[in-house]
């Protein structure tokens, strides 16, 4: 019997990677993990609907608010301002400090703990923002780090299927999987109305356009039609 | 110039780790991490006065609180024993799932914004209790995800200086570095005195004992006396 364990942010990536969980494992068990990131409320609420769409065998909220509280992140930050999109290549202010080290530490405590053998990210590699952690060569390493670390008496496995994808991609394999984008989000600025315009509201948009479906999420200019 | 960050849990091997991190560093930092654990209460009782002793730069202390609500260990859950010492070779009810990875990936994100090049953790390998996150080849693997999954300009380095060392030896170190091992706690039991009978305890008071010294805190069987 395969259980996994998805890491659900609310954000588009995580929410096909479920999308793909469901279908590869005999129980799926969501994880979201709050840390102080400005758009908490939002995602969190998207979760809850995630949950409500596909009835996990069990959920869990983990709160990391240390890891907002340390700063060195636009996403965390209110000193450091979040950047409209330019298309940079290197690692941009939104970066979080290890903070896929730390969701997937997480995951494997609990992973441990209820006996789950697969964990699921929806680290995109190609066509993304540049993060470090998002590479998967990092993890390598941290399946590695989890061979060595763990006692319990089976491999667990980290999946990320959708980190060789581009967004685009996504999109068309979340539309195939039927997977409800209305519940998902993505901006890095706003609690309420996606504002259109952060790196990550662009690709966003970018993606859908590419392939060629709607977002049916409400964006900030709408409004102001 | 060398910054270290140093995870202080308030037991004997990370005090002596402490008391080495002073010697090779110009700056240090200490990272307590609270999870939970049973004797919580004490531990960061012993982390506020090694913070007085050493006069680190910067000082942080992060809940991890989740570690313990998920349950799986004696340390953190109420409905499983801790058990007197046996002299076990395998990994104990009292192994933390994954407890390692989740404190270094907490050391290394602080790490990044505070432009800290290192980070001290006491794993003692040998003569340990058998966890498997204590153990060289987690810590080169996780050293290789810190390589991979950062973005900082320089390495960031783990260094284990007790992994290698029996408890005896870390005793007549630590003596030798004068480490205040009065504030240092060990009992996996209990908040106020030590019972001298779980597996640390047992470890500790045979360290002492081989390494010539007397233990400076009280046990409970002294007080019954």
């Amino acid at each position: 019997m395969d259980r996994a364990i998805v890491l659900l942010s609310g954000g588009m990536d995580s929410l096909v990677t479920a999308g793909i969980a469901c279908r590869e494992n005999d129980e799926v068990c969501f994880l979201h993990v709050n840390y102080g990131q400005k758009t908490q409320e939002k995602e969190l609420e998207c979760f809850r609907q995630l949950v409500l769409h596909y009835r996990p065998t069990q959920t869990r909220i983990v709160d990391l608010n240390w890891l907002g509280e340390i700063g060195g992140s636009a996403l965390t930050d209110d000193k450091i301002t979040i950047e409209d999109y330019q298309g940079r290549k290197d690692a941009p202010l939104t970066y979080v400090p290890f903070r896929n080290a730390n969701l997937l530490a997480t995951a494997v405590s609990w992973a441990e703990v209820i006996r789950a053998n697969r964990i699921y990210i929806g680290a995109v590699e190609e066509d993304s923002s540049g993060y470090p952690d998002c590479r998967e060569v990092f993890f390598q390493s941290m399946q590695a780090a989890i061979n060595t670390g763990t006692q319990c008496p089976f491999p667990i496995e980290i999946r990320t299927p959708v980190i060789h994808l581009n967004k685009a991609d996504i999109v068309k394999l979340g539309m195939k999987l039927q997977v409800p984008f209305e519940y998902s989000w993505s901006c890095y600025k706003d609690n309420q109305i996606a504002c259109g315009v952060c790196d990550s509201c662009a690709l966003r948009l970018k993606a859908f356009e590419q392939a060629g479906f709607t977002d049916p999420i409400p964006y900030a200019w709408e409004k102001q039609r």
